[in-house]
């Protein structure tokens, strides 16, 4: 070998060792640069590593690596209500014009006053009026625009932001960290699925077809040689609690090996996702941090957290704190 | 440049050219081998390369490239019967020794006398009798290992070959090609989706959360701590007909660019696909051969199809002759 031979060799080898740096550390390569360092950052990393090693004991072949996603106060703001609720008051407000007796009938004379007292004592069969008058009556594709278009003006109350802006960063980095390590995520929301189809995969990478959700009755119609999907006024499914374990069987067909929650909602869906043999992730997203987002639990109207806390321990969930878990909370 | 250089490079060019030619249409190297050239071989190439060509008016971007597949008819036999009435007629058989009042009610004493017109004459009623007596009342990782344990054993009376090789290799072919020029491939069969689950991945490439079919309600139930979901007698959703598009918009959220169907029991997931704007592909497997399979249509107790032959040529649909579209039936 000449010398011109050995200088370049000890080049080439200084020039890999600093290329390959960055996986050794630096915050920049950092897939949960939004995490804090600590036990639960740690936790996501060390199963996401036994779960992808290859002959670990704890290896789990691709096709099985499924991560389940709670959406609303999982992966979006929740609070001061749920954006589908804020859609729905929306909806009211922008067809009244058309619906002249609203303003003299329950539960529509409440939301046209913004009067959330006597809405809230309009109870469940006053929120289904309010899901026939609003989410009922259209094709699914007409339904798609009306949530598409609204999504593009609306903004929440106190961040002045589009809904979809006010997603969780470190979530975003924790699905893209999981489908960078083979997993295929999965929403599964008490939201509804055609809700939030038209936006997931732009803002979340999540594909309809990976979107689990609570659903109406719709009906194919054909009128004059075209055929459309209805959406009608009764309810096909509730997605939530005991539903959730239901959903993912109907829809994923497979027990998932990662769950993500933050309400006792998502209780039965980390029962079912962590109660399982093998290696098993469960987190529950805490809203602790008042200042950056809200503080809420066991007394919160939206996304209660009460059983959940009780019982994380027992079972192995991890509970994040988001004050103190997560450095950044939106993307923007 | 010197001779020798010359030489290497002229031996290059033809090394290249060499292993090149396959993909000019050595026969080896057809991703549809199993298919005759002919009018509906062609048919599925223009589509895909309609809709794969980037910069094409008909390009398709991956992510909208879904391709749905009837399952019974389309993709496996379905004569004498459906499979998964042989299943339940087989659990019964198999169940009957718990089950000594069996042998003097019907519709079971039917089953076991192997008379099929009493049987027949229970209908629908009679039909979800049996059902509830073999397909409910069990968890269902249990009922996934009683399927998987019969399809081990099972064999069909005609072929004296397990169900699961029966299947036809040209569909299983076109499956393959789709797949790799972007397409998700998902079964909507009027089968139900647990029946079909535990072998689809393995048999045609076709993971659970990408079946879709008909299913019975199941609860999320917790024993001592440990939970389960339960099937139940109660039907939830039959995938069939109008159903087809309605299992379309809940398990998938997407219209599909190509569906295959074989009876009439899929005409409106051909209708839902192919009357959308943008290039479509409809295609009807039709049992015209009787010599190494089956002809069947208009008359046919399983898998009829009448309809669909009257309109296929109004709507575009390619019907698809097993005689003399297909070269090879099955893939043994």
């Amino acid at each position: 070998m000449s010398h011109d031979n050995i200088f370049v060799k000890r080049l080439a080898a200084i020039v890999i060792t600093v290329l390959a740096l960055p996986a050794f550390g630096f915050a920049t390569d950092d897939p949960l640069a939004s995490w804090n360092d600590g036990a639960n950052k740690q936790a996501i990393i060390d199963f996401v590593e036994a779960v992808t090693t290859e002959g670990s004991v704890d290896f789990v072949p691709v096709p099985e690596r499924i991560a389940t996603f709670d959406n609303d106060g999982t992966l979006w703001v929740e609070q001061p209500m749920y954006t589908q609720l804020a859609f729905a008051f929306d909806r009211v407000k922008a067809l009244a014009a058309n619906h002249p007796e609203w303003k003299t009938t329950q539960p529509f004379k409440a939301i046209l006053d913004d009067d959330m007292a006597t809405l809230a004592a309009a109870g469940e069969q006053g929120l289904m009026t309010i899901i026939g008058a609003t989410h009922a009556g259209m094709s699914t594709d007409d339904f798609e625009t009306i949530v598409s278009d609204w999504l593009t003006t609306a903004t929440d109350p106190r961040f002045h932001k589009p809904y979809t802006a006010l997603v969780y960063a470190p979530m975003l980095e924790l699905m893209d960290y999981l489908r960078s390590n083979g997993f295929k995520t999965f929403i599964v929301s008490g939201g509804g699925i055609e809700f939030m189809r038209p936006w997931t995969e732009k803002v979340y990478g999540v594909p309809p077809e990976q979107v689990v959700g609570s659903s109406i009755v719709t009906e194919y119609i054909v009128t004059d040689g075209v055929p459309s999907l209805q959406r009608t006024a009764k309810i096909d499914f509730i997605d939530d609690k005991t539903g959730k374990p239901v959903g993912i069987l109907s829809h994923i067909g497979r027990r998932p090996i990662a769950a993500f929650g933050n309400s006792d909602g998502d209780y039965q869906m980390l029962e079912w996702t962590s109660s399982a043999t093998g290696k098993r992730l469960g987190m529950i997203v805490h809203h602790d941090d008042g200042v950056r987002e809200y503080a809420y639990d066991r007394d919160s109207h939206f996304g209660k957290l009460d059983k959940g806390l009780d019982d994380a321990a027992a079972k192995g969930w991890h509970i994040i704190s988001m004050k103190n878990d997560w450095a950044t909370m939106f993307p923007h």
